[in-house]
C-alpha cells in the first residue's frame, strides 16, 4: 500500500534536485520498464494498476518481473496518475537507481559530446540512437538539461541502462586528453565537408559533437574540432532538427 | 485590435474540423513565420507583442514582414497566450491559408508513405527532414494524425511550405499505379537488406513508407512492398524512433 508520504516521495523525483538526494527515478510504461529489465538494471519496486496487468502487453511483462523476482504491487489509477508527469501514462511505474556509470579514464574510441542540447525529448532520442549505435560513452555540457528528466528517460527508450559514460565535462582538460589520444572530434557544420566525400566509415577513434536547438555548438567547445562534417541537403529548410542530424552522422560513422 | 470573436475563431484552428472549414492554420514563433515567408506563403495577417517585436530577432523578422507588406498588428501577452496552444510561446502570431497541394497525377520519383504516424512531434519532424533533403511529395494512411495539428506545423519548420503533394491516401490503386511506374517501393523492417550492402544512391526512383510508433508498417502496405532495408544496430535498445530511422534512410537516399 502506497503510503501518502511514499506518493509524495515519488512525485518529487520529477524534480532534479530529489533526483540527486534520492539517486533514483521513475519508469514509466511497458516498453521501457521491460527495456530496463533487460539490461539488467535493479529495479526496486513496480506499481501497477490491475487493468495494467491483465492486458495483453501486461501479462507478458509480468511473466518476466516474476522471474526476475521484482517487487511488485497493485495500486488505483488515481494513484499511478497522481505520480505519474505523463499524460497519457499506461498505468504502471517502477522504481530505481540512477544508474552508476564510470569516471572517465580510460578514452573511449567512440562517444558523443553533447553540448547545450536542451531539449528533453531531443536528448532522450540521440541516447536512443546512441545506443543502438552501440555507443556507449555520452559527455554533456552543464548546460543540457538533465539526462534524468523524465522526458529524457521515456524517449531514450531504455539507452540509459547500456551506457558506461554519461558524464557532465566541466574541465577543457577533456578535450586535450581526446587530442593527445588521437580521437578525431567531429562537428556538424553547414560549410564543412560532406558526409559524402569524407569514409567516416574509415574514422575508427571519434567523439561526435552535437550542438543545442538555437545556437549548435557553442563558441568555446568549436575550437577543439578536428573535422566539420556537413550533411547536404537542398536548400529548402534552414536547418536539420539535432537529433535527426545525429542519427545521420551515427549511421554514416558506424 | 482583436474582438472576442475573432480570438474565439483563431483558437478554434488548433481542432482539425475547424481548420477543415476555414482551410487556415496558425504558426506561432520567429523561425517558422521566417521560413513561411522565405517559401512565399502567403500570411493574411499577424499578431505580436510589443516586447517579441523590438527583440532583435523580431526586428530582423519585421524588416522582411514589411517588405512582404504583410499586415500585423501589436496585441497584448495575455492575448497571444489565450491564442497559442504552446506553453512557451515567443508573442508572435500568424494567421495563413492552408497550402495549396496538387492532386496526384504525375507519379514523383521520391515520395515518402506515412503509414500511421500518430506522433505530432514525429510526423512533424519527418516533414522537416523530407524538405531538406529536397523531397517534395508526401503521402499518408487515414490513421495519421492530422498535418496541419499545430505541433506538427511547429516540428516541421516550414516543411509544409516547400511540399508539391500532401495528400491523403485511400485507394490501393496508389500502389499499383506506382509498380507500373516502376518506383521501388521501400520497407524499413529488421529482417531487411542493410543499408550498407544496398547501393541506395543508386534507387532513382522510390517510395519510402515509414510505419507508426507502435506497430509499424500495417499488413495492408506491408505486401506493396518492393525492397526491405534495414538499419544495422548493436541490438542493444528494441527500435529507432521513426523520425531518426527516415532521417538515417532519405540520407542513404539522397
Amino acid at each position: 500500500m502506497l503510503t501518502l508520504n511514499k506518493i509524495k516521495q515519488l512525485k518529487s523525483l520529477h524534480k532534479k534536485k530529489y533526483r540527486r538526494i534520492e539517486k533514483k527515478i521513475l519508469l514509466e510504461g511497458y516498453r521501457i520498464i521491460d527495456q530496463a529489465i533487460d539490461a539488467n538494471s535493479e529495479i526496486n519496486e513496480i506499481w501497477v494498476t490491475k487493468e495494467s496487468k491483465n492486458s495483453d502487453i501486461g501479462k507478458r511483462l509480468f511473466e518476466k518481473i516474476n522471474k526476475h523476482n521484482i517487487t511488485w504491487n497493485i495500486t488505483s489509477n488515481r494513484i499511478i496518475r497522481q505520480i505519474s508527469d505523463s499524460l497519457n501514462n499506461q498505468g504502471i511505474i517502477a522504481l530505481l537507481p540512477i544508474p552508476n556509470y564510470n569516471k572517465l579514464s580510460l578514452i573511449p574510441e567512440k562517444s558523443i559530446y553533447l553540448d547545450g542540447v536542451s531539449d528533453p525529448g531531443n536528448m532522450g532520442t540521440i541516447l536512443r540512437t546512441a545506443a543502438w549505435f552501440g555507443i556507449k560513452s555520452i559527455f554533456r555540457s552543464p548546460d543540457c538539461v538533465d539526462p534524468f528528466n523524465s522526458k529524457v528517460v521515456r524517449s531514450a527508450m531504455g539507452a540509459h541502462f547500456y551506457f558506461l559514460h554519461l558524464e557532465k565535462i566541466i574541465n577543457e582538460d577533456f578535450w586535450t586528453t581526446l587530442k593527445k589520444s588521437d580521437i578525431e572530434i567531429l562537428g556538424a557544420n553547414t560549410n564543412g565537408t560532406s558526409i559524402h566525400s569524407l569514409d567516416l566509415q574509415k574514422i575508427n577513434k571519434w567523439c561526435l559533437i552535437l550542438g543545442g536547438e538555437s545556437y549548435g555548438i557553442s563558441n568555446s567547445v568549436k575550437q577543439f574540432i578536428t573535422t566539420q562534417i556537413a550533411i547536404p541537403g537542398s536548400n529548402t529548410i534552414e536547418s536539420l532538427n539535432v537529433s535527426i542530424a545525429s542519427g545521420i552522422l551515427m549511421s554514416h560513422l558506424s
